[in-house]
């Protein structure tokens, strides 16, 4: 049936051991490809010794750090990035000189981050600290006054500031809790094959045909984001990546409006921050949780990273924050060999790799 | 268009303030059904003292706690409880010497309580506790270490002992984790008829159709239970009324079992229990918790309720204890009216109610 594919050398470099039962697995799914494993040192133990023979029969990368050296490694073909986006090595000659094919293992991380999102909403709203602090007190609390303390999500909005692979799987768990998804971007989504999510999706979850939100909506503009907050939102994950135009994306004005618009009478709007640090203004963060404009806020990242210990953020009311956690478990190698997998096979069938970077477009 | 529906009386007698604006709606809906609210007194005033006139004239009855006199309300064809239940009325002439319709608003609880047992699976998997110190020791913790300690639910596998409209809801948030559902129920649910959501529910949530589980069992006996338990379960909700075959239901020998058969190395099955606290033995429980056998617990129910100060339960490791609060919310009373609502859309119609209590099923 067809030809045998070409013999094929995947030489996995990466800063830590090797992880033996995830490639014995792509041993035992591609026989024609070789599968090699080299233990990349810390920089502060000499950097990196990869043997010269290894390197010239790869035709196959995949890296976390390692920066390969274009002459030392003729017959590569693609270079499989584990990390999301390849920022680091934007200015590298595999990038600027090269055709060679490179892809990410952006997608994996969002089923992590979205049950992080949710364990963060329904702590907040059904009182998770307060009931473990009643446990903790060995108090069996007179629950008829707790009822008009708390609210399910039915019915309620959430906004999703940037519909990639993590506003999606929020979107999934928010329509199974009965939830409105609007979704926001930055170029317009009018027509069903835009809404699509082109990129790796681990499967079972997510919205591949991006026909979860009940709207949608797009701009680049303070107008439009004005707009797509002036919408009675219950929820606001801020899921954009951080670039010049998302820099300080929500400040006080644009929570002033969100609190504004909210019609609900019982709880105000909820903030959530998985995208950076630096697309939030703090203070104005603050200052919300304070006055009361936001019900509360969760919060994965910061500006800066470790945030200090005596920076006012820590003590904000009702604010939890984490450090930087929310995408991390140990299914991680496991899904970054997952994409491999899936484009070993689409490279037999010489179809277009999943999640293959594009140089121009700069993702 | 057809006959106009007959004047209808509807009464509501309840122990607390009226809820004006929920009758408002019903009165705007059903221009034929005049509406009248008479807040019960409680038992230690003396009781109740309904204006006569108002239960002669009355065709339908909303009760929490107040009993009707037979003969006062020779009108009566519906009577409408705002529980899920009607235990407290089985022995009432209402039930034992008429064929007045009885309904419930059973149906109702399942997104509060689905959003308390997926709170609490996420706290627990996503380490809230431990993140929630770090923040008020307000410690930026590195990251790298916890990258082993964390995992998500895709692919996991939870087994729902009973699958009511509880269950359902869990059902749903856990198929959009992407985790894989196993039903189990005391009667056979092999044709798709049998596996439909009969009763209420809650719009844009549950499972109606029962297409969610990928596998149904059943039994009432220990070797049916024993076979579902042996299944590689990662998580255990009990969401079954308690009976008496349900009394002490999961006790040492099936903890041993779910953990016994769970070959996932990394994490032991979690078990959530939002029944009734005699459903467990809770002696096993704090022993399966102690010796690792399970990962962790959550229960919103205790035997007895309150739970006292000295009980062993509050300070068993890795579980989380609520005081019967997984049901509360404010929508709560809105919904036991959205059910009066489609049940008076289907006495329009002649078609049969929903959540009609059957008096020889008992339920």
């Amino acid at each position: 049936m067809g030809d045998a594919p070409p013999e094929e050398h995947l030489l996995v470099i990466l800063p830590f051991p090797e992880p033996v039962a995830l490639l014995e697995d792509i041993r035992d799914n591609f026989p024609y490809v070789r599968v090699s494993y080299f233990q990349q040192k810390p920089e502060e133990q000499g950097g990196s010794d990869v043997p010269k023979d290894l390197l010239a029969s790869a035709t196959i990368l995949c890296l976390l750090q390692y920066r390969p050296v274009l002459k030392e490694v003729p017959k590569l073909k693609l270079v499989h990035f584990i990390s999301a986006g390849i920022d680091h090595f934007l200015n590298h000659p595999l990038v600027t000189d090269t055709d060679i094919n490179l892809t990410t293992v952006s997608g994996i991380h969002g089923p992590p981050i979205a049950e992080w999102v949710v364990m963060n909403w329904l702590v907040s709203s059904r009182l998770y600290d307060q009931t473990a602090e009643w446990q903790r007190n060995h108090i069996w609390y007179n629950n008829k006054t707790l009822i008009n303390k708390m609210e399910d999500n039915v019915e309620k909005r959430v906004g999703i500031l940037g519909y990639g692979s993590i506003g999606r799987q929020v979107a999934r768990l928010a329509v199974a809790m009965g939830m409105q998804v609007l979704a926001y971007t930055f170029s317009p989504r009018p027509t069903p094959a835009s809404r699509r999510d082109t990129g790796y999706i681990v499967p079972h979850t997510g919205d591949p045909d991006g026909t979860l939100p009940v709207s949608w909506h797009h701009g680049s503009d303070k107008v439009s984001l004005h707009d797509f907050l002036s919408q009675n939102l219950d929820h606001l994950l801020i899921s954009v990546p951080l670039t010049p135009s998302t820099t300080k994306f929500i400040g006080a004005e644009e929570l002033a409006l969100l609190s504004k618009s909210c019609t609900r009478t019982t709880r105000r709007p909820f903030l959530t921050n998985i995208s950076r640090g630096k697309v939030i203004d703090q203070e104005a963060l603050i200052e919300s949780l304070k006055s009361g404009e936001l019900s509360g806020a969760a919060i994965d990242v910061a500006d800066p990273e470790p945030l200090p210990a005596d920076h006012p953020l820590w003590d904000a009311p009702n604010l939890h924050i984490s450090p930087h956690v929310s995408s991390l478990g140990i299914e991680y190698m496991q899904r970054t060999m997952d994409v491999l997998k899936v484009n070993l096979r689409r490279m037999e069938k010489g179809e277009e790799l999943v999640n293959l970077y594009k140089r121009r477009k700069g993702y």
